[in-house]
């Protein structure tokens, strides 16, 4: 497996972004830059596998520095994204002529799960022609539901943007409290409570009063009646009482809170409204007047309140994806590896694509404290050291200074696709 | 007016809190602590004019130097706030009662409309019984709304925050764009459009495309067949559409789109759901999933994205208010008045009370453009200014290091006061 294979690398960005998705980028550009006896051209795919099969390519070497920099600190895909799944055997043979035509021998995918399916059937589609092409998943979502790998880059961000809100926000009801205040903030996690339980670190060390009081998991059914008892209970202790629910919060015949009956591209229910189920049902039940704060798309691309940390990483998976490339391997996905030592350590390994693929890590249900709206020392441990640090975004005229990449176009070898 | 008057000092908060409302709080105990001559103690009144009708007052001279410099970038009333009307002769006897019994002859009451009326009357029930009594309002409002005054302390910072949360949204759905995407972003601002105008500032310079698209204030009557046909329109030519409304958004008819009948403590109608109005409407009308994200009072309280020169500005205030009682003044508000020069340049000022209290200062409308839905030179030469620098929160372990105050009580001298 590792000879020596000479071509062009081509890497591109699928799904929903984060607020480090272009660190990775960045960190691709940059290790492959370094790599010129393998790699001779570093392409971009627009819009994730939907552009590639268009041809929609992009020349990276040629962007400057400087903005190979800026990717470093700027939210949302630089390449375009796609939630679009390859499904009949021509898009798949059509990808792989478009790879021939351009010599690509490199292919890097930042995605998350459903993304990690699509790069492991590439990387089997290729083996299966004989064609020479290393394929390398890179893990990227906030959800941090990839299995394997310690955690996700884009989690440490999104916690840190959450509890960092939170905390505001208590700053905020506890100045006002000399009336009751409940106040919801919705959050991310259709299936998982990994986002919600971030906002957990938002309570200061041994103040487990502090706010949030409350965190609704998703792996934790909802009892209405339970829920509007500990919010009166909260109230009667603290001058108000703050919550934190997962949007995919589900009752305890498993049927989301608040379910629309819409489906997303992949078959996946849309939600939304879960703070305003819970804001109804205080204000039924208690008639105080609740607040709520959905932080929608805002958490996944809070570049100005990023984690270091998370960003280093990222950057890190990207060097790791194509040095991996180098040394002869395919059909793998980065993964970070936490060192079992006190101090927080990472180093990055390999992980088999179909390990990965389409699977979800769940949510460790012994992290939460029995109470069922906490969680204790494993998870805080777990996720403090994610959020470490604060990347020093350049503001100009009062704004974060991001950029764009110049769009630099690779001309097409086959002409117009089918139809996608 | 100008004779010399020794006794303690008394601030306090009311209303809404801001991002930088404790910054006027460390402008007014820095300060006062240089006036020892005429200023013995330094009290903090907790929970506003209810609270000091309790004789809930801390000794802020007490305060470490660190807790003070943390004021300056701590969010929330650090003293406490309230939404509390002195209604009957009584309280204000009760409240100049409190003030004689606690020597106290400086008072500096931090507040937006309602709490400027609260001082005025208290200024003038000292006047009408003959007591030695300086009050001195001090600006405090996200809702930029006080009259005379340039702009009030907290507003840069709520639309610094706003639009960053804008531009990063607008990098997040630019690379989602390959199917559309319409993103509605609802602020605060119930009666005025001055929150939602500072969304334009997202915008880059000579780029009217950039996000936000449409800005949906208060004061322009909202037509939904017009707002249909331009979000189809914008998505005809842009990657998506970006949407920024005031809570306050009212039909051609005067009435809110999304009005709850409840009213809040000054009579106020309670809002909420504005974005999810027009969600049903964009749904309803052309099939898209409409995204909404709603900042809620996370936007008042960000301080980890505030603007320095908002910061310093209130800080100012706070100072420039201990002065102005030092000179003699009273019954007055401190005021930011901005030179008429190229280089943006603020000097306080005073206002009459009376020429403040209960009134509001109207978005100028020659602001808008033609199209209703976008802000001119004018209004984006008058905002930039205001968000330029960043306050450099220090963070510990990840997560801003906000400061609280220690609480030391003064001992109550009237004993417990009639129910309020």
């Amino acid at each position: 497996m590792s000879e020596s294979l000479t071509g062009n690398c081509l890497v591109a960005q699928s799904g929903g972004p984060t607020s480090v998705i272009n660190s990775t980028l960045a960190g691709v550009i940059t290790e492959a830059l370094k790599h010129e006896d393998e790699i001779n051209e570093i392409y971009g795919g627009l819009n994730g596998v939907q552009g590639i099969l268009n041809e929609e390519f992009v020349n990276l070497a040629e962007e400057s520095q400087l903005t190979v920099r800026g990717l470093r600190y700027t939210p949302g895909p630089a390449l375009g994204s796609c939630r679009f799944k390859l499904k009949k055997q021509e898009d798949y043979d059509r990808l792989l002529k478009i790879f021939e035509a351009h010599d690509i021998k490199y292919f890097f995918y930042i995605g998350g799960n459903d993304s990690q399916d699509t790069s492991l059937k590439i990387h089997e589609a290729a083996l299966a022609k004989g064609l020479p092409l290393r394929v390398i998943g890179l893990p990227k979502t906030v959800d941090n539901d990839l299995p394997i790998t310690d955690h996700c880059p884009g989690y440490g961000s999104v916690i840190k943007y959450i509890a960092t809100t939170v905390r505001e926000l208590a700053c905020d009801h506890q100045g006002m409290g000399n009336h009751d205040i409940v106040s919801i903030v919705e959050v991310m996690g259709r299936s998982a409570g990994w986002i919600a339980a971030g906002a957990s670190l938002a309570k200061r060390k041994d103040h487990p009063h502090d706010a949030p009081h409350m965190i609704l998991l998703p792996e934790v059914a909802f009892n209405p009646a339970k829920f509007v008892a500990e919010v009166q209970n909260v109230l009667k202790s603290e001058k108000f009482c703050m919550i934190v629910v997962g949007e995919g919060l589900v009752d305890e015949n498993g049927n989301y809170v608040s379910a629309s009956a819409k489906l997303d591209a992949f078959g996946h229910p849309a939600l939304g409204g879960t703070a305003d189920y819970l804001q109804g049902l205080i204000e039924e039940a208690t008639g105080i007047k609740a607040k709520t704060t959905k932080l929608g798309y805002a958490q996944r691309c809070a570049a100005h309140c990023s984690s270091k940390t998370d960003n280093d990483e990222a950057f890190l998976t990207g060097v790791a994806a194509v040095q991996a490339a180098m040394k002869g391997e395919s059909g793998k996905m980065v993964t970070l590896l936490r060192a079992d030592t006190n101090e927080y350590k990472i180093e990055t390994g390999l992980a088999d694509l179909k390990e990965i693929a389409n699977q979800v890590k769940a949510f460790p249900l012994q992290w939460v404290n029995e109470d069922g709206i906490s969680l204790n020392y494993q998870f805080n441990k777990y996720a403090a050291a994610l959020i470490n640090g604060e990347v020093q975004v350049p503001f100009e005229n009062g704004l974060p200074n991001f950029v764009r990449i110049s769009n630099s176009r690779v001309e097409k070898k086959l002409g117009e696709a089918q139809a996608v």
